[in-house]
């Protein structure tokens, strides 16, 4: 296919669109400043082709799309030993709630929620692992430098409360082991790594190849990520997990492994063939990318890419 | 592939182990008389090769399998007009839960939980079809006569009670149009199909062959059953939604969509290339079959197929 | 204190306000029919002194100040043998809800929630009693013959698809033990009682004389109605459960053991004083009478009386 | 009555079952090592009549005991505007649930569960008053130097992951508006508190008296802690909602407006005649002392006092 194309043409298409629905996030100043009217795509395959369209090298606070990232450094240092402190089923509830919580002793249903991605930053730092460990994988994934936006990180940690009651909480069960504030820190700091798309759907790129690192293709011996084994199932959690309570919704209508986050980004994946990355900022009530979502919905009718 | 030998194997390996875990379904006699130590599996290829081994011949209560060719008989005739009367997320509850359904007014989360099936059958009814319509279309499908365990359907609608409160509950919100008594006996009866592994996996062919009859390959001008839109939508429901509050466990372990029924049958697809029925009657704590758990993956193991 | 002319300084300041706020039942014909602009006062005292004004002889749908009555009924019967059926704490949720029936394994919060009464209802069917029985009961109570609306009672049963929701759900985890539908006919028909405020206020006067019969004091040997012990027990339950999720406000506010219902009417005790029932149609949010609330802080208010 | 008589038969009776059923809170050190075979009660009337028995000079934390006399303080001061803030419903869920809060909008459902009992904390700060206006408060209730147990407060501090928990989650709602640290420090210093039943019987005593001061029967002019209205308003508040998901029972068996605290005291009102304060440190399940409860139960079986 000419994916060159098909993204110039999903960006012809909708950039006009950008921030005519949706709203962006208010919550901490910086987001808030953010231009609504912004889209950005860009895919990465498994042969290394790359194509982007609209505002693909514009950097944006990836957010929760972190999570898939933190989760594959602790599945790389500790494996399914993970999922004794966090499961995997769909919450069907808000990203934030504290309900399941309760009734299931503090121990959060994935990885993607709130709640479980603090215990992954919890697993990470009792590894000895730092966000510069993180901003460093990011990194040598996408080839580029790549920061944390310091303003956003300490917005995070100042308007927090809701992530510093789900720690608490479940530090109350036993279920966080180290110091909340450095756990917090942490996944603060995580959250407010700026990246463009094209280099998040490069650095997603070892979704796509079953592990592989996505600059392999570029020559010189990399070490592959993950396994297979672990590859697919990150790939499945994000498709059953990875958009909220949105994750029926996304199945339904776009049928890949996808992962947001509310600053607008959305990565995807086609297994054994490409990473997408799509970003705008405006963001639908279930806080998914609003242009994103079509961006990803237009991609899979055009393509007939899907897991389905 | 070999799939002969391939599904031998592994009725092979697993049948031995048929009953020495989990628990056969006792709420009513004719499914508690079942023998836990029953090993079935049956696999029909989109190119029409069709494989057995164990049980594959023996008949079994389809049970909540048979919500997938509901839905799929209810999207024939409405399409998408049907997510109007039930939603399509994953419920993070238990399948027979009434709590959702409080908060959300009476709108089931999805076709595949006891009340989102039970809204289908309301459909069904208000289009005239009855359960004798759901046995043809089964038949029809795997061109051989199935039918209702009349002794199952009347002790389901004799002991029903959580069933009726989901009904009556739905009522009250106006989510059920028809007579409750003759939405559930539908529903119950739909339940009560018995067929065998054979007819379960090439009636569900056309899951794997984006919609067309899975006889279709055997010449004849034979229909589609839906469209492929609506085919890759199903299988989206059945991977996020179809194995209860264990959709994310199936993911992460098998990766493939799959429905699971409380008689101890799994059907499972693996688009574009087969269907898998699986069938052995002792259940694991969630409600799916135990061993079938196991068979579909160790099929994934051993074929590498799965959707990620 | 000058019973008669507190009464009328009420029902002289509140009757123009009668229908000014709050909305009468309209979930059946006959409740939605009743005049807006009724308000009816009544009370009865230890001495047997009693008073009215306003439209305290005009007759209305006991419904829930009913279940004080079957669950006196049930007492006398088999005492405390009725808590291993039924709770006794408030619920803090609606009057209708399921949802803490599922968490609490279908056993009802307490005897006033409409879960718990159609509890209460079971016990009295296992006793052989009906709701002839009840009628008998609050005729001799009153001294004057009640009846049963049998158009509400049609309709009540036509339209419960929520108590029937309730029964089922019970039934599923064996709560009840008697038909369901013989259950609910009792319900629904004592429900249906229809009895004035000085009726009610009288038959309701055992409540406030340690279980004597409220006629007694008319002389002639008439048995108490239950003891001391459980007459300060069903108070103690009219005032924290007895207004559903209101229990708080009323306590706050009046200060008095009631019991209301969605006919409008209330009954309130004075233990060791007097009795109390007053009636305008009206409801308010949450489903009590808004004037006859009124009217009874203006009671609390003059009189001084109230149990704290 | 002879009230010496009475509480010394009761302690009679019942300090040789001390620490014989329930367990002492274990979760911290200083709560730990508090002897099990403890019973003290002591009780003071309206007239300055004083009664104690059994262990009623030994001083223990009298931990939620505390939020009567915080909840009072804050009714001082701003009266009914400070149910803007708390509502005053019974929560039929335990003291320390995130449930409810997350379904209505983080304002808890009344000041005596953990959470509500935070916002009363909250609202004293925003008035300048800190952990020693309450010190105060109570000494000179109870005319004797009374203080706050700095091991206990620092273990509260250290410990209170769930109170943390709880008052981050009320402040992303925007509940709380003071910094949390102060907030909980308030909080934890007022429950680390340390009185003995004497004292505490009297200090409550403004309870049973209109609010007027417990001492003013001693002569010498005191003004009044609160008037009679919001007086009866607190005991009504104890009645429902003193005793967490157990106040249904403490109204069906006690009958009176009580309050609990894990540190094994309870205070109990009546209404006009007396207060009384109860100790025994081991508690059950409930949280509540056991031997407390069952000499409440004597108390009013022997007296006939209760407000039913």
């Amino acid at each position: 296919m000419n994916f060159a194309a098909i993204v110039h043409d999903i960006a012809e298409a909708l950039r006009p669109q950008a921030g005519q629905q949706g709203h962006v996030a208010t919550y901490i100043p910086a987001l808030a400043r953010v231009p609504a009217d912004r889209f950005g795509i860009a895919l990465h395959t498994v042969d290394g082709i790359e194509a982007g369209a609209g505002d693909c090298d514009m950097a944006f606070s990836i957010q929760s799309v972190s999570k898939v990232f933190s989760l594959t450094m602790s599945l790389q240092a500790i494996g399914d030993a993970l999922w004794q402190r966090v499961g995997r089923e769909p919450s069907g509830n808000p990203f934030n709630s504290l309900v399941q919580l309760e009734s299931e002793h503090g121990k959060p249903r994935n990885p993607f929620i709130n709640a479980g991605a603090i215990v992954v930053a919890d697993v990470l730092l009792g590894l000895g692992r730092t966000s510069a460990d993180l901003v460093a994988m990011l990194s040598d994934l996408c080839g580029e430098a790549v920061d944390i936006d310091e303003e956003v990180a300490a917005s995070e940690a100042e308007t927090g409360f809701r992530n510093r009651a789900l720690a608490n909480f479940m530090k109350s069960f036993g279920g966080i082991e180290n110091d909340i504030a450095a756990v917090l820190d942490l996944y603060f700091r995580q959250c407010s790594i700026r990246m463009n798309c094209r280099q998040l759907a490069r650095a997603a790129g070892y979704l796509c190849s079953d592990g592989a690192h996505p600059l392999s293709s570029r020559g010189g011996a990399r070490p592959a990520l993950v396994n297979e084994r672990l590859t697919r199932r990150v790939n499945a959690l994000m498709l059953t997990c990875g958009t909220y309570d949105m994750a029926g919704e996304f199945a339904y209508r776009i049928g890949l492994p996808c992962k947001s986050g509310v600053g607008g980004g959305i990565i995807a994946v086609v297994p054994d063939r490409l990473t997408l990355a799509v970003w705008s900022p405006a963001l639908d009530e279930s806080g998914n990318s609003w242009l994103g979502m079509k961006a990803l919905e237009m991609f899979v009718a055009r393509t007939g890419l899907s897991v389905f």
